[in-house]
């Protein structure tokens, strides 16, 4: 019997299984990032390599019964033309580890799709550092709303909530915006709470503080700042993080709203720290998806693993059905 | 009689300006960015070169007769350490011109308000890429508001009014924001109108316009935003772009307003392009700063050479009075 080997390669883990072609999962491995686009190729090669081969020993089967080989990875490395670099890395890792079935890419949202339900039909909205929604049509991805990186959308996600944390902490420093409790929070999360010094004068026009917070973050990449979101939801008695965190729900009622087709019904997949630690965030979003007529469940996924691995199986010519979706489930939760 | 030289370095483009001591500007010339911030040592120290060279050969003196050079320059740039390869690649280029008088350097904010008046107290607001206020006593910066950056602050400034256009308009291609007319415009201004076909599927999940604009945006510095700015102000009844523009006056109503101190009165100087070719943007602006109790007159600025030169008389030991201003700017004006 031929088994299939499922990876999801994200941007901080990678995690790697394999599965018989019953569903049932019977090795697990886990490393570093592995998305080429995030990590970089090398980092990520090396990482798929030592997922995969920690999956093969756990599973104590010959890396030759691999018969299919499925990689769920964010958006824009599911496009590589073939002859890409950074297919080419993942090949060699593949082959370093005796597996040389080739691989199949599939989106990472689809993936957290598939990791809340069986059903070939269906909505996903995903809101970590970066947020998007899909519509799901036959086990496809039909159509995608956002996702659009954290410079031009990601509207709600956690880099957007975060970005505006610290320029509201900024503003606050400068005086032309409120006070608020998070720019406390902010600068201890630095080490710069000691710096309490606000005065100024022509020796030191702007107060010292904000040159040590503003050098701390230009030295971040931009995509840090949403480790910064978790303040927003620290103070819901203040009004500039409860601004915040609205303007974030309303964006991604948005984002999910739009990706509504009347045809398409079944259930809402919700995934990311934005949506799986604020209940309040995912409720609201959930209602407005209802609003546009929907009556599909609504399922929290913390991650895409168990998508990747039901994306593999179809991938490998399984039907997956709620008794082979309930094995895939049960044994990888038992690996991990 | 000792003759001092004048350099605005400006991010687009440096000039250099030969004064004598009653403020007649005697020699004058224009290169390319001169911000080793943003232009790079190499190309910061060739334009500061050229301008240089071109300034003292208009003005036929022989580079020995100056006696002090001054250098206004945006923010970070005038904290360096004296050791610092940016401060001996300055020394250098002048070097080559045969000036070796050592070199100040000032802010650029502080030349834009010395650009509109020769009074020692005041204010200046400058709304062009960036976005920053400042309170000058005793012809020194006392208080600086925010300058902070595209990431952290500019609230108001250029960038910040064309990266909610780019925002704005992609989410509306994705079905997420509302219709606008900006994004005919945008689409127009980067040659992707002819792509208009908007349908997705399962084979493309995504509108193709949407991939070509998203690559094509993310290919660019993210200081480029500040290009799509015109677009807010070209379509006054969009709620969109309106929502865009008034959000700006308000940052900069806010940003001006941080910086009084009830003791300092004095004219405000405005400067760049956000102020200056937006009427309903610096009436605002300067109304919010009238509603702080102040009753000095307002100044339009286009860029900040004279406020150089006045600088650097200054450091050269010239008291600058109506009489000298006034020279400086008719004869400033005679050699452009």
């Amino acid at each position: 019997m031929s088994l299939v080997l499922a990876v999801d390669a994200g941007g901080t883990s990678t995690r790697a299984v394999v599965l018989d072609e019953t569903g049932r999962a019977t090795g697990y491995g886990r490393a570093g990032g592995g998305n080429p686009l995030s990590s970089g190729i090398e980092v990520a090669a090396e990482s798929l390599g030592t997922a995969v081969g920690d999956a093969l020993a756990s599973a104590e089967v010959d890396p030759s019964r691999i018969g299919s080989t499925t990689i769920a990875m964010a958006g824009a490395a599911t496009h590589l033309p073939a002859d890409d670099p950074r297919n080419r890395a993942i090949a060699e890792a593949l082959g370093r580890c005796g597996v040389d079935t080739g691989f199949a890419l599939r989106s990472d949202l689809l993936a957290m799709f598939c990791a809340g339900t069986f059903a070939l039909d269906g909505y996903a909205l995903v809101a970590g550092t970066g947020a998007a929604a899909i519509r799901v049509r036959g086990g496809q991805t039909e159509h995608v709303v956002d996702g659009m990186g954290w410079l031009l959308g990601d509207a709600g996600s956690g880099f957007s909530i975060g970005h505006a944390v610290i320029r509201a902490v900024v503003a606050d420093i400068d005086g032309r915006g409120a006070a608020t409790p998070m720019t406390a929070a902010v600068l201890a999360s630095l080490g710069l709470d000691d710096v309490v010094d606000r005065s100024t004068g022509t020796e030191a026009p702007r107060p010292p503080v904000l040159h040590r917070l503003v050098d701390d973050l230009y030295a971040m990449r931009p995509v840090r700042m949403a480790r910064f979101a978790p303040f927003a939801f620290t103070f819901p008695d203040d009004p500039t993080a409860r601004q915040i965190v609205d303007a974030a729900t309303a964006a991604l009622a948005a984002t999910i709203s739009a990706a509504v087709d009347p045809e398409v019904d079944g259930p809402l997949v919700l995934g990311g720290s934005v949506l799986l630690r604020q209940e309040q965030v995912a409720s609201t979003v959930a209602e407005a998806w209802r609003a546009q007529g929907r009556t599909g469940p609504t399922v929290l996924v913390d991650e895409g693993t168990a998508g990747a691995a039901v994306l593999a199986l179809r991938d490998g010519g399984v039907s997956v059905d709620s008794e082979v979706f309930a094995r895939l489930s049960g044994s990888l939760a038992g690996l991990r």
